[in-house]
């Protein structure tokens, strides 16, 4: 079938209000947002019920069609952007974002894929209880690309990454098929649990339509401590006296280094110093309860007192305010940002056994600046998490276009020294199109032999995401 | 090849230590725990690293030889028990019982599959952390099969399953391959996890080694609560105001009728009715924080005071002792061995949306009363988790083999009723022998189909602990 025959069947099966053909009107959906890939595409479908996705997807397997599936178009490796076929079908779930139901009393939210995370996060709050899921693009984000890519943001280091949330999954198949899997419950041992393949699998081996979450209580108390430190190493103590202490109320453990501040200062207006003396590093900790601010205040007190009397941090400060919660959080959420307004970079999502990233720290800087003097090594991340964004600004006075050059070569020399320490080439970000050929140079073969097999199983003919992870 | 063939195969490769053949030296290995199933097998093999258990798999691989692991045989469903062919090998790691690494920083505890739960826990507990897996044959169960039933337990409301547990695996596939997966890794999202498979597929798609575990803060600050309810309903409601109020603090909230104190008080020494009036049911409710035990108690104190005078419990001890805290636990604790006690039983360990297990109770209540009079319901469980451990005693004057007539009709009963509610028919004790007719009976055709297509990709001849499941 040519795809205007095919895009007309589209159309009679699915009506109008969901499906685009005119080129001009595709134009948008075809490249992600940082403009790094761009693809083609006969279609965009918006289906707004289950049913009408799965008659999509029929549709597609049938005539062989690739199914693109697209999120809120925030994804940072293109895991969601169509290649060059012309026949690629671009099928988003923006039309599909009904709360189906929230439950205080088993604490779960049922909400469907195109819904904005950042609504979720509120809809929660107004009966009292927490999402946790937050990062940068959580008012753009939608739930069901937080699921296919296995989204982590900050607050991990207490609540862990989106497959912890999950309670269950209702998806279709790459074969059209519903995947009726959308349980609330807490346990359900009947079996191979089937939605952890779908959760991280980039819209591979299906979409996912609608999706039960776990709600925690809302923790309204909170304490954010800033803290100065002259090495990655009284970080990670730090880290583990506030662990054994504050326990459960740690949500957050962030790191960045005197060079990211230094960039944010640059770029960003109403921003200073966080301390009289410039210090190597930054660690960022977020403390929050459910009840009782003085106790949660006292016990941050007294364990920020016996850190700088153990001499685990240079200095510190504890947040009096909300104004001083913000303005500290804006030290951190700024990097990235500012970071973008600096030039062209390299960015490098990865993540390593907390313990060893004082050592994996000095020993890739010390590769990267024997390849390159001068370039700027722009660190920062969930260090709860052993999660770094490693990042590369170009040498000062170097061109635009210098990463063209010597961006693959860093990359190695970076994703190298993580595979020799033990860690993961991608943290929280995926695969995608752009580390793909990095999977597979430092994936264990066997893991990808069997990937590849259970791909095969879900969709025998390769209609899902094509080209995306491997 | 002949049985004594092969078995000398596994002698010569693998030495006399680990290969047991003798008739008389296998037979204690061949049944479960409660002697409900009994197998056959050729030989008993204890391998002492991975490498002899990939040596194993893989002659058992190329001579068609079906592998039962076997953990520390506490299942209740028969799960690592073999069938009656007179091949089998039994695969036992009971001899694999080393702590690779417990790492206080990174809050990682890397054992092997044959380490017995008690032992980590107390190994976690000597660095200052908690191991929050936790159940009654922890002092028996081994690692390997709590993974492989992905084991629930008490701690379930605030720690998740053993799955959530998990950061990493190591495990031998069906074709004797070794799958190196022993991250310890927060974060890591290329491609799917494929580890997830692994946990809970009781042995079917290879033989876990070695995990990697989380290790949460110790929390030695502990304090119980014991109250009694009119009903399951006002049981929620108590529970929605724990949720809320305690957070992350609450770490088991359990209940139990009547019902069950009077089979306890009647089988067991040296306890009694815990309130002066006798309630329809109880619940027990640990909440537990790192530090500061007066706040915890001014907090429990303060919403238990708010539940009486909301009428949320009809009355309510708080432990002031760990005596107290023991004999509380007792009354729960004791419940399964009173059962045994009184004489032959079934269980039902099913799982429901916690909202809806007043009306569960109520309905299924009526339907079995309906077929049986006086039979004796004796309901208890993971409330918070919504897991009831919905048993049936025998009515009073009833044979003992009251069951072997009326078993498979209550059953349906009972799980009809689950599935009515959009419950599960195994929440945390796996499918094994004993489940596998219901689970093809009650699963969705699809769920299944995905499974046995999953376990052809690992498993193509079928070798691995055949039987169960599906």
């Amino acid at each position: 079938m040519n795809n205007s025959a095919f895009s007309q069947s589209l159309l009679d099966k699915l009506g109008p209000e969901a499906v685009i053909t005119t080129p001009a009107d595709i134009a948008p959906w075809l490249s992600d947002f940082r403009g790094m890939y761009k693809g083609q595409a006969q279609a965009v479908v918006r289906p707004n019920t289950t049913d009408d996705v799965a008659t999509c997807i029929a549709l597609c397997a049938d005539a062989r069609v690739p199914v693109v599936p697209r999120g809120g178009n925030t994804g940072l490796c293109g895991g969601a952007t169509p290649d060059t076929r012309s026949d690629n079908v671009i099928l988003s779930l923006d039309r599909m974002h009904a709360i189906r139901s929230i439950d205080t009393i088993g604490n779960t939210l049922v909400a469907e894929a195109g819904c904005i995370l950042g609504n979720l996060r509120r809809a929660a709050a107004d009966v009292h209880r927490l999402l946790p899921l937050s990062l940068a693009a959580e008012d753009s984000c939608q739930l069901g690309g937080n699921l296919s890519t296995n989204a982590g943001g900050v607050n991990v280091v207490r609540y862990g990454m989106t497959r912890e949330l999950v309670l269950g999954l209702e998806a279709v198949l790459p074969n059209g098929e519903i995947f009726h899997g959308l349980h609330t419950l807490r346990k359900d041992n009947t079996g191979y649990d089937l939605k952890q393949l779908l959760i991280g699998a980039e819209g591979t081996l299906g979409v996912i339509t609608a999706a039960a979450l776990r709600l925690y209580s809302r923790n309204d108390v909170r304490v954010i401590v800033l803290a100065a430190v002259d090495s990655p190493q009284q970080a990670l103590h730090l880290f583990e006296l506030l662990f054994e202490r504050s326990g459960p109320r740690m949500q957050a453990f962030e790191f960045f280094t005197a060079e990211c501040v230094d960039m944010v200062l640059a770029q960003t207006d109403g921003l200073r110093q966080p301390f009289a003396d410039r210090h190597p590093g930054y660690v960022l900790i977020e403390l929050a309860d459910t009840v009782d601010e003085a106790s949660l205040r006292t016990l941050v007190e007294t364990v920020i007192g016996e850190a700088l009397e153990r001499e685990l941090c240079a200095d510190a400060a504890v947040s009096e305010s909300i104004a001083q919660v913000n303005s500290m959080w804006r030290l951190r959420e700024e990097i990235s940002e500012a970071q973008r307004a600096d030039g062209p970079h390299l960015k490098h999502d990865v993540s390593l056994p907390i313990a060893s990233i004082p050592a994996f720290m000095a020993s890739v800087g010390e590769r990267i600046v024997k390849q390159q003097e001068g370039i700027r090594q722009i660190v920062f991340g969930h260090f709860g998490d052993g999660n770094l964004h490693y990042n590369l600004s170009r040498p000062l006075g170097a061109p635009r276009d210098f990463f063209a050059e010597h961006g693959a070569r860093l990359t190695a020399e970076v994703l190298d020294e993580v595979m020799r320490y033990g860690g993961s080439i991608s943290a929280e970000h995926g695969i995608g199109q752009l580390k793909r050929e990095y999977f597979s140079r430092y994936k264990d073969p066997l893991d990808i032999r069997l990937m590849r097999e259970i791909r095969k199983c879900f969709d025998p003919h390769g209609i899902m995401n094509p080209g995306k992870i491997f």
